[in-house]
């Protein structure tokens, strides 16, 4: 008997901006690494904030739920599906720590800086120290990938696929010059699994973009 | 044979504003709960951000070594910590999957709000798109700790341990008025575990300055 396929929560629209970045992406491209069978649910975009906050208490997405086990979280629900396949997470503790470690540097370490760095520049405000911040960190991160294929293991793992996603938003990707870096976000960003992945998530909200039309048209 | 101690590398001395604050701080608190023995090491405060590139390749603080694991990224830490006791992380996957959530949760949902806008306070810049995110992800945590003694399982863990941290920072403490969030902060900064540990890091840091007065005096 077949498993039951996780079930990947995501909103049901967004507007065009954030189109292709939405977290759920992460958890549909770590699926199509590892031949993990999925299928996506939906909760509304409209009162999004507060609408689930029984399964995401800050009302965020995505969620992950596998039989009893319900996560919200990117970070933890990879590492859940980490947990499936080599192909994501090695099995050995060694292996494993380093590619748990480097999602952290990847959600703790980088992320803290482009996020807030992003939404400063969504405002149109330079902030020095937060613009400095972010410099120096994405030097250390070219830093490393002048110097690896891979962050863990020579291989592809989920510290890649974190970090993949972490640099590629446009606007970090835009600030200064970073080759190696540049190279590295190409690399993952050619894979298959994201290309499906991706492709998925825009075809999910292009088709909810049309049930909205209709119900405009009714 | 007893097993040989995790060594916690931190900074040899800081000034007197992070002290109490380092994060080798998470490492030793959780080592003292769970009865793991463990040495501190340490790295030059002079030149930190490259005299450990080779450990650390963000210049950062605290490292875990363990044998042949060597771990930076405090959140790393804690999990490979927890593989070694159930007093931190619950053995059972659902368990262990929650309290890692929540660890995210500490780390990328709060920490990536509040450690900008402690950044934008030090510089005296009020910036409104990031203290309304902040005061929205409080209110949410405030809710939630309104409702629950502990965020898993019902009992103490490392997501405790990750969100007490995240949350008693003293500029974030004096922002608004959150009384389930401030008693929470109260429980877990009176477990004699972290009293020990923060007792420990100002004095590890308070011996460095003696060291540096000796050295003046020469």
């Amino acid at each position: 008997m077949p498993a039951d396929p996780v079930i990947i929560w995501t909103l049901d629209w967004v507007p065009d901006g954030p189109r292709g970045f939405v977290r759920d992406l992460r958890l549909r491209w770590a699926c199509e690494e590892a031949g993990i069978p999925y299928r996506i649910e939906t909760v509304p975009f409209e009162g999004r904030e507060t609408n689930h906050l029984d399964r995401q208490p800050f009302g965020q997405v995505p969620m992950l739920e596998d039989g009893a086990i319900r996560l919200f979280e990117s970070g933890a629900g990879l590492i859940h599906l980490g947990g499936k396949s080599d192909a994501l997470l090695p099995a050995n503790e060694k292996g494993r720590a380093e590619v748990i470690q480097w999602i952290f540097a990847g959600l703790n370490t980088l992320e803290m800086v482009t996020m807030p760095w992003v939404v400063l520049q969504w405002s149109k405000r330079g902030i020095p120290e937060i613009t400095g911040w972010l410099d120096n960190r994405l030097a250390q991160m070219e830093a490393i990938l002048s110097e690896c294929e891979w962050l863990c293991g020579n291989r592809f793992t989920l510290a890649d696929l974190v970090m993949a996603d972490v640099l590629r938003v446009d606007l970090v990707r835009k600030h200064g010059d970073r080759p190696a870096s540049e190279a590295y976000i190409e690399r993952m960003t050619a894979r298959p699994a994201f290309r499906k992945a991706y492709a998925d998530q825009l075809a999910h909200f292009a088709k909810a973009d049309e049930a909205r039309k209709e119900n405009d048209d009714d």
